[in-house]
């Protein structure tokens, strides 16, 4: 095998890098900050982009798609947001190429220059808000509850595989509607939609709250965010719903007729989520022999490796496992019998585990005789022997603690890094040492700025279930009525 | 309602414009050439992607994604690659904006110039062939059978919705062989995937065949295609599958350690379907009171409109139709119940119409009293009153009889337009009339063109199942072995 991946004690950011690389996820391409997501990876990514898109269909959404340039004088429309993305964008000024007449292979032919620049999609609520105004007429037009799975350009300085890249993919929910209250409540029917695919599906746990003034969309008045812990300590943050009041719809002039008669604009929401989920996958469970892979979106749940010394064995042990695979398989898991003669078992488990496939049945010519099998499972590096007797409903019981097992691991550690801090002085200490600190804060811009430029930590959020309680800013000392979440983030 | 769409007769490209539109399927966006593809429209786009992506992965693909932008110098390496896309590609020269030092907004930064420009993808075999390079090896390798779903741009000058768009959806799919053997297999392999998705899903009939060395794609040695014909008597290409060679593995210097130890270039196919497939099946199958879906790919199959005169009829209507609904749903078959009271019956009927739901189920008092429902076809527009009992089986039945029937009804329209001409006098007299030309040709890109000029009509494909037989060229006259077909296409 290659040189061993680094430990997470050794170098987490590195271990990341590798692991990312060995397993098969992704890997960066010729151009700057673009990646390629790799079949195991995009394997994983169908199943998160499944397991969502059928939560945005029973609350309603339909999905569409919206172009993927936005002319110039589209994104100067909200204010806010051309000053959000205006830094980081892709431009397209031509378009043609011809051959250069002094022999130098293709350019750009300077005739071919477009009227006005268009970009490329950083996120789409102006291309869209432009299409809602012809949509949208009156209160019988609204909800608008629109989905679009799409690539989108960010042309980030630094780039990390998943985590930040100039190109990404991911959903992004726009909808209409006619009042503040059924905004709101759309804004917060997704955040919640977020927060149950993180833990039911990633095996995640997430605080969820709300974003400071500094924190927010450009162009939202209010956004929501769930916030994981990563296993250094960092936080994640890893869905965001906003609400956007007026604000498109202004920009734009999207008015509706309402019930009464009256013309009034319509209220936005936007909210997104995207292959960063990926990289959170990875940093929230994986260990130091590969990924860790919750079964519910695992490509490969089970895989059977055989153990054999003879052709006649592997034979046997074939007609078994494959009877095992019908069974499972029937069961709706998936599986994957590997018995190619390339790899021993040994090097066969080593790259199982690497693709952190949940549970491993190894079968030898004992197991045979005995009518058992052994059971390792992914997430604990455990083994035992089983009775092939209720082997299917054994293993299915088994995925179902796996993925619960993972959860509650993952939790624990945010327990137990979790702090409430009082003082700038144990703020700091701690902050050093990473993890969540809960602590009390004066409510200002200019107060979170200067506490992030002294501990690079940023306001998290003001979480949802936060109690009051009277407490003294840490920075300021001024008084302030709740704790809110500050850690340091990727 | 708004004005009536034109009749097919009328103006067949007027009908085909109005019906996208008013079928709520698609439109245009502010950007040139860029189109909105609206709920309903994605929605039928999204069972055409579910059915393909299952096909591709029965027969050992896997998904992956590569990034949007090519640079520059990338498209170079093929010479005829670049030839056929660098006059329609969208150029990115920027990567940021600024505000105008004299208030004009915000313009384009002239430091932020990358020093290479980046193409938006017109197609990936490049980016992918230069990845392909660092993961192909040995023959252990292959085969690498990969498929991406994207957005690509080919900056077309005359644009129109669907069959020709500057952005547009598909799905690219891109094969590394270690024989010519094996991918000229892939490559026909595909074709056949193509046709069966054609014939079996759209239920539109297909003629299988290579492209002349005119039409073959920039970069391949060979394509393969499939020609369906649309109700105005014109071809529409609707898949193609290409045998690269070792084309773009000599570009991008692809090699493999064989298994008797040589060092040899890798084998390659690409193919493609895209959302031009939206416009063939609008094209292919639908009438002048609006779409005809066939029953695989409409997203609601069945629709109940219930016909009441007071509260108590609707509720009992309703209790009725909700069983209906459960049985169908039971079936998987999708259902909607319009029990909406903002529009009367035939309002609804004529919705229902347009939209293409290939079963409606009207239902009344006297229904009610009877254990009946009344059921119309949308392909046919014939209505009878069926019993209630057994409901479900019929409709199961009357959906695989109307995908049946739409299929039979586009061949025999182009079977009654398929015609065979021998002389350059029928060939130019019929072409007017449209259709299908079955023809001798010599065989030379030069004839080919002549044709093209003179006729507007190009060959389409020379059929798989093209019989040999002696003849002469329509145009020279000079000897030929077997007949092309030829058409005016989209």
């Amino acid at each position: 095998m290659a040189n061993a991946i680094p430990t997470r004690e050794e170098n987490y950011s590195e271990w990341y890098n590798e692991l990312i690389k060995r397993a098969d996820l992704a890997e960066n391409s010729a151009v700057r900050g673009c990646m390629v997501i790799k079949p195991y990876g995009y394997s994983i990514w169908e199943k998160m982009q499944r397991a969502l898109d059928d939560m945005f269909k029973e609350t309603g959404h339909t999905n569409a798609y919206f172009p993927l340039f936005i002319p110039k004088s589209y994104l100067s429309k909200e204010a806010s947001h051309v000053e959000g993305f205006a830094k980081e964008c892709a431009v397209v000024t031509h378009y043609r190429l011809k051959n250069d007449p002094n022999g130098g292979g293709v350019v750009v032919d300077p005739e071919a220059k477009l009227e006005e620049e268009l970009i490329v999609r950083p996120t789409s609520e102006t291309v869209i808000w432009s299409t809602y105004k012809n949509w949208i007429q009156s209160y019988r037009d609204l909800p608008l509850l629109i989905n679009q799975w799409a690539n989108v350009v960010r042309w980030e300085m630094r780039t990390r595989l998943f985590l930040r890249t100039a190109e990404f993919l991911w959903q992004e929910g726009h909808t209409a509607h006619a009042t503040a209250d059924e905004a709101m409540a759309e804004t917060r029917q997704m955040l919640e939609i977020y927060a149950r695919f993180a833990e039911e599906w990633m095996a995640m746990p997430v605080v969820k709250g709300y974003k400071t003034a500094n924190e927010r969309f450009a162009g939202a008045d209010e956004t929501l965010c769930i916030e994981a812990m990563m296993q250094d300590g960092k936080a994640l943050q890893a869905g965001t719903s906003h609400f956007l009041g007026q604000n498109f719809a202004k920009a734009f002039d999207v008015k509706f007729q309402s019930k009464n008669g009256g013309l009034e604009y319509v209220w936005g929401t936007s909210w997104g989520m995207s292959t960063r989920m990926m990289g959170a996958l990875v940093m929230a469970h994986s260990d130091d022999a590969g990924l860790v892979l919750p079964p519910k979106l695992a490509p490969t749940q089970v895989v059977i490796v055989p153990i054999y010394r003879s052709e006649e064995q592997l034979a046997a042990i074939t007609e078994k496992a494959k009877e095992i695979s019908a069974g499972l398989k029937k069961a709706g898991i998936s599986v994957k019998f590997d018995d190619s003669d390339a790899n021993k078992p040994g090097w066969k488990f080593a790259e199982y585990e690497l693709r952190g496939v949940p549970v491993r049945l190894a079968m030898g010519a004992r197991d045979l005789e005995n009518g058992t099998v052994e059971v390792a499972r992914r997430d604990t590096k455990t083994k035992e022997t089983v009775s092939l007797e209720g082997i299917v409903a054994y293993i299915e019981g088994l995925l179902e603690d796996i993925q619960h097992n993972i959860y509650q691991k993952a939790l624990a550690l945010r327990e137990a890094n979790t702090h409430y801090v009082d003082t700038w002085e144990q703020f700091t200490e701690q902050i050093e040492k990473g993890g969540f600190l809960l602590a009390h804060w004066d409510g200002t811009s200019e107060t979170e700025d200067k506490i992030k430029e002294l501990s690079k930590a940023t306001i998290r959020c003001i979480p949802y279930n936060a109690p009051q309680e009277e407490g003294k800013c840490i920075l300021t000392g001024k008084p302030s009525s709740q704790r809110v979440l500050f850690a340091r983030a990727y």
